[in-house]
């Protein structure tokens, strides 16, 4: 290889983001702190898992940063369809479940590989996963994802968009997780780039989200949407434990557990046959997750200057 | 075939099962009733599935009747491992979360497979997932099964007992789900003599569960014990959304979702690194969990008369 590769760079730059997400939803709790649980990998690397817990907006949350390498491991190749004798992955993750059932939650990963011979790449992505359906909430978190994308000509929006909304839906249910955003993987072309990209997109998940929850953290709630927020979480769950690549590769090859199900919603429920009544603000919810995929952006793609 | 096979008979003791164990447990409960949910299969068969929620004793409880039979998908043929164009299942499958934190969960079934050209078999089993441990309470519900067991040539409880050991175990947690019980499958050498087993183990599941959940059902809960039974319960959501064999092989294969699901817990919580101090009830049953399977009867597989 002829030029240095990324990886001390990537890492530094997932650090950063890390402390700026919990800086910026600390101010938006109010009330809660993230915890620091440093951990250790005993193949080599380790992480920073970040938690925050009970508080006045966030009911859980959590900003994960791991480095690891070593040997690769076999499932790791096979996971991966790569050749590798070694690896190196560094990446930053977070999910947060607020206490109202009117804010969503949002989850999004930025992350950076290495194997053998130089060999290397980006992925990542992020997405919303209302309760109860605000149009003009989806439309912000998209315009200012699609907005970071537009900046860069590595990026492609509607490509992400889609691949999205193919991975986060729970086939078992015919049912997207939630309204989506953007997933990307592999992105190995001009490395430099998809760096300066994940800076902004990193940089831009806090516009994103953090209006969103504020606007909506201290609207009223009734016991029924309270119940119906739970009985959604469980979607979250069923995602997670049964979907999620990342999670069950996690779980099959002795991640850092607490570091990978920390992605748990706190408190869920499920009830059988729990079906909206037509016409309620659930019930649009729940026909907006079983049709087509819908745009979300009059930015149709389109690249900014 | 020189006999005619058993799905009549496997199917109506599942149905008089089904009558019998709801009724035991409305008596027990006092207050809620199981609803009926009858359901058909678009390919050939149906079930019903009853359900209580809310009860003053138990907080959910499922107790599904199905009988399926159609041309067999490829996907149940490579489940099975068994070559078949044509399949036939019946069986009984239920799940109980009482509300007490110190009375256990109890799952069991009962099933009948056939497939092409009279190849028969049963299978089933029961465990018990108790929240705090009660040695006492581990030893009834194992000696009832062994008993149940023990008048019958075809079962074999200490080769049953190590098989549900290995099976309702989270490899991702090194925990076992609970204490145990039975498992088998494929069990096929004189299926007269196997439905008699079925119906003695069938009626044994009361008498092993009930009194159990009588002596606990009033114990006094703080709300630290409360927390821990919700946590608890998430484990059993994550065996039986990544590991349980019939809970995926149904969720891939367009099995009816909601009689599937309704094993899961009605409240549940998820805690980043909730692990109870040294020396607390908690820890006595994590510490179990996490060790060899005991053995919790003294008869020690001795057939009874």
């Amino acid at each position: 290889m002829s030029e240095p590769l990324l990886r001390h760079r990537a890492e530094a730059l997932y650090t950063r983001l890390q402390d700026e997400i919990c800086e910026a939803l600390e101010r938006l709790d109010g009330a809660a702190r993230f915890a620091r649980d440093p951990w250790e990998r005993a193949e080599g690397g380790g992480g920073l898992t970040r938690v925050i817990a009970d508080g006045d907006v966030l009911e859980k949350g959590a900003v994960n940063l791991s480095t690891v390498h070593g040997p690769a491991p076999k499932q790791l190749v096979e996971h991966l369809q790569v050749e590798a004798k070694e690896f190196f992955a560094t990446g930053i993750s977070m999910i947060f479940h607020p206490r109202n059932p009117h804010a969503p939650t949002m989850h999004a990963n930025l992350r950076y590989f290495e194997t053998d011979g130089g060999v290397a790449w980006f992925g990542g992505g992020c997405d919303l996963t209302p309760y109860y359906l605000y149009e003009e909430d989806a439309r912000h978190f998209h315009e200012t994802v699609a907005a970071s994308c537009g900046r860069h000509a590595v990026a492609d929006y509607p490509a992400w968009k889609a691949w999205c909304d193919r991975y986060f839906h729970l086939t078992h249910r015919g049912e997207a997780r939630g309204v989506g955003g953007v997933f990307f993987d592999h992105v190995r072309d001009d490395l430099e780039a998809v760096l300066t990209l994940q800076e902004d997109l990193g940089r831009s998940l806090m516009p994103a989200y953090a209006p969103i929850v504020a606007g909506r953290k201290d609207a009223p709630v009734t016991p029924e949407q309270e119940r119906w927020h739970l009985q959604r979480r469980g979607r979250y769950v069923e995602f997670n434990l049964i979907h999620d690549r990342g999670t069950r590769f996690g779980l099959q090859t002795g991640g850092r557990l607490e570091s990978i199900l920390v992605s748990m919603p706190p408190r869920v429920r499920w009830d059988y046959c729990a079906e909206p009544a037509e016409g309620s603000p659930e019930h649009t919810l729940l026909s907006l997750l079983r049709g087509a995929p819908r745009e979300w952006t009059r930015l149709d793609g389109a690249r900014f200057p």
